[in-house]
């Protein structure tokens, strides 16, 4: 379907954005055939090119669009469904030379990023402003670009939102190379049909994202997390449903379980506050008064203690705060390490289903006799699920995690949540999204992908296909 | 283009809902002929159809699609750009008699909402479960679905964010009578184009939405206003700058002068707290404790009087609330009432450029000789610029009228601003719309239309044409 890169094509790619800017073939590094999934395969490209700014963007996509060779945006590489891998082989372009923070703007609360920021590097920027940038994805080290193509969430959605609600405007690139800019750093905008809304999380399929405005908040003057043992995770999960309508809403809601906790602890070599209970939630809080941050914390904890909790243990020195979090931060690369491969699952469910749904998992875990790791978001439904191979021959392997995965999606839909909370499709999960939306959506999804992509160059095989 | 409305028609929409529920020619109410602005002219339907239930939705829209008779979908007619009018004549389908309150659901802080239903409804039932509905459109009278379809934004804006930051899931109905549902009650989702996000703003061109699921937060217990008056309005909108950049976040700031304050309180007949300085700021916080209310307060206060304001009027009793706030929610209507005929338009721009902004509306005012007032959301960049008629000829209105408009928009655009905040664009400011973007960005809406609408019956002449 697609023409091959030849000679030729690299050389016009290299005119445009400096020979040494291109990579070609056995030249390309094999960090670039996957993300951190490598169980989803590795795919070569047939050239790795990184522009410098939004023109030459516009000059390869213009190039690439008429000689039908497809392209595939890559940022930080830190993705989980390979949504940045060309399963389809032709042009991987990295966006991470266009690195820089453009403007903090204070008076419109907003900054001005290229698409290959690093997280960690806005957050620092904002706080060093007292000001917040609120989206909290887990990897610090992904792109800003990557977390707006799928619209990445995190542990303070609870409160705060995800990506989506913080972009204000982008600047994208279209297939055929056309420039455009989708609103600007106004808040309100009832003006016509909202296409950045419709970029934000379509993972590199529709155009490529070259500056983002994103709004700012003042940052919060304290923070305390409570950390809140149960003897059973149901009786955690239940308690999550009642602490989101007390009156000040927590900033983060996480559950965990005992064996997650210990393999955090293993892969950290760093001890946690406490162990020794079945099930962990972390409520956290934040504010800008000692007076009001007293009130929430002893509201949440009298409901914690009525709900069944076994203890209420707050954390409100930095140090103890990071005892939590760098275990909570630590997780997935805790469970990854624990285990020769894994697959994940990423579903969103109504927070009063949570329980049912990890009840669900454990049951599976026990029939199919094979290890499943959970965490999550138990404030926003958003849960992680981890099916590990661990010493699985490859056969049994394969069919077993088809299997789980197979069910873990079915048990979502069936309670009407979603098969992506925050990691995307890629070319993982396209499968799982058909069987989770009606066709007729799906139809409408390929008619804007060819209204925007007629050629269908940019980031094949992906979403939907 | 579309097909005239018959009488074999008129059967066959009235075999669906039944014969009470469908007017036809001269028996159609003149309300169904315009909106709330007259000033854009009276098109009268061919037939109006009320269906009680989304599968009525579906067949009407299935029959008109197959038909080709054009349907504009209307809520409660309170749009101020023409939005809901029938300008090709055919169809209009009514929305009001789907007015249930379907499902307030505590456990995930959710509401389930037919479109009919008042925003004043909501928030009433919102508030006896003490739960806030938080998107605040200053028309109480208007129709959920409405503020969907324009993507209504309103006063609270600056803490909370606008409709469309609310909306969790909707159920539409396609042009040829297909019945979606686009997410549900989950907080995340990264599965697939965000076509929900597409729908809010389109204006009943894309679909019908018959359901609605909004996000509910738990009802703050205590609101404070300050009044703040300053002796110019540069000064008062060079404060609302600083203001956004303290710890707390306002839930509103509203601008006014001292002008469209005496029409309100001519209208009411009731007395504004003090009037006697040339631009005030109403800026509101809202909280669960005392100690954290004040210190609100006494941050902004402490800032006003640095930054040139005369005085701070704290409001902190639901009385003097409501003397300052009826007279802010009367100012459309008092405007209204003071002049024969009027225009408005509902520009954004960054909130450091509204001094600016109101400064060239100032001056257009002195130099085309004709009364322009205005007031507007000043912690989000959103004005309201009302051009009077007063007592000038047609003729001269006519000509001054298109000569402010089109500097008004030229100016918001000049400053990056955008042509609607909040009220959409109907079919009163499409040629608006289309000097404010790109042309391909409206031939890529022109495509999206398309793939939603393959006939255009869906409010032909609006948004895009």
């Amino acid at each position: 379907m697609f023409k091959q890169v030849t000679e030729i094509d690299k050389n016009a790619l290299e005119a445009i954005v400096g020979k040494q800017w291109v990579s070609f073939k056995d030249e390309i590094h094999p960090d670039y055939t996957h993300d951190e999934m490598t169980q989803y395969g590795c795919y070569e490209p047939e050239l790795v090119i990184l522009p410098g700014c939004t023109k030459e963007v516009s000059k390869i996509l213009s190039y690439c669009n008429e000689n039908h060779i497809c392209v595939t945006v890559r940022g930080a590489g830190t993705g989980l469904c390979g949504g940045c891998v060309a399963i389809e082989g032709g042009v991987v372009m990295s966006m991470m030379r266009m690195n820089r923070i453009l403007e903090i703007d204070e008076n419109t609360m907003t900054c001005t990023l290229e698409p290959g920021v690093l997280l960690m590097e806005i957050i620092e920027a904002a706080s060093e402003r007292n000001l917040l940038y609120a989206p909290d994805p887990g990897e610090k080290s992904a792109s800003v670009g990557g977390n707006i193509q799928t619209n990445a969430g995190g542990m303070r959605a609870v409160k705060y939102g995800v990506t989506r609600d913080y972009v204000k405007g982008l600047e994208i690139v279209l297939a055929d190379g056309t420039i455009l800019n989708l609103n600007g750093k106004t808040s309100k905008n009832s003006s016509g049909y909202s296409l950045k809304d419709l970029i934000i999380g379509s993972e590199g399929t529709l155009a490529v994202v070259t500056k983002i405005i994103m709004k700012l908040l003042p940052k919060p003057k304290m923070m305390t997390s409570l950390l809140i043992p149960f003897d059973e995770l149901k009786k955690a999960l239940e308690f999550v449903v009642k602490v989101m309508q007390l009156p000040e809403v927590a900033t983060t809601i996480e559950f965990m379980e005992k064996e997650v906790i210990q393999d955090a602890q293993d892969y950290l070599g760093k001890d946690f506050p406490n162990k020794e209970y079945n099930a962990y939630l972390i409520v956290s809080y934040s504010g800008n008064s000692t007076k009001s941050m007293e009130t929430m914390i002893e509201d949440c904890a009298e409901l914690a203690l009525k709900e069944g909790a076994i203890d209420v243990f707050i954390s409100d020195t930095e140090e103890r705060q990071s005892s939590i979090w760098d275990a909570r931060g630590a997780f997935l690369e805790a469970i990854k390490n624990s285990t020769s491969q894994m697959d994940e699952c990423d579903v969103v469910v109504n927070i009063d289903k949570v329980a049912e749904f990890c009840q669900f998992s454990k049951e599976l875990s026990a029939r199919e006799n094979i290890r499943i790791r959970s965490f999550g978001h138990a404030g926003d439904g958003n849960l992680h699920i981890y099916v590990l191979k661990d010493d699985l021959n490859e056969e049994e392997w394969q069919r077993k995690v088809k299997i789980c995965m197979d069910e873990l999606y079915a048990e979502a839909i069936r309670l009407k949540g979603q098969v992506s909370g925050e990691h995307g499709i890629g070319h993982a999960k396209v499968e799982y999204l058909k069987d989770s939306l009606e066709d007729r959506q799906i139809d409408i999804m390929k008619g804007i992908k060819a209204v925007f992509d007629p050629n269908g160059i940019l980031n094949p095989g992906k979403v939907i296909k």
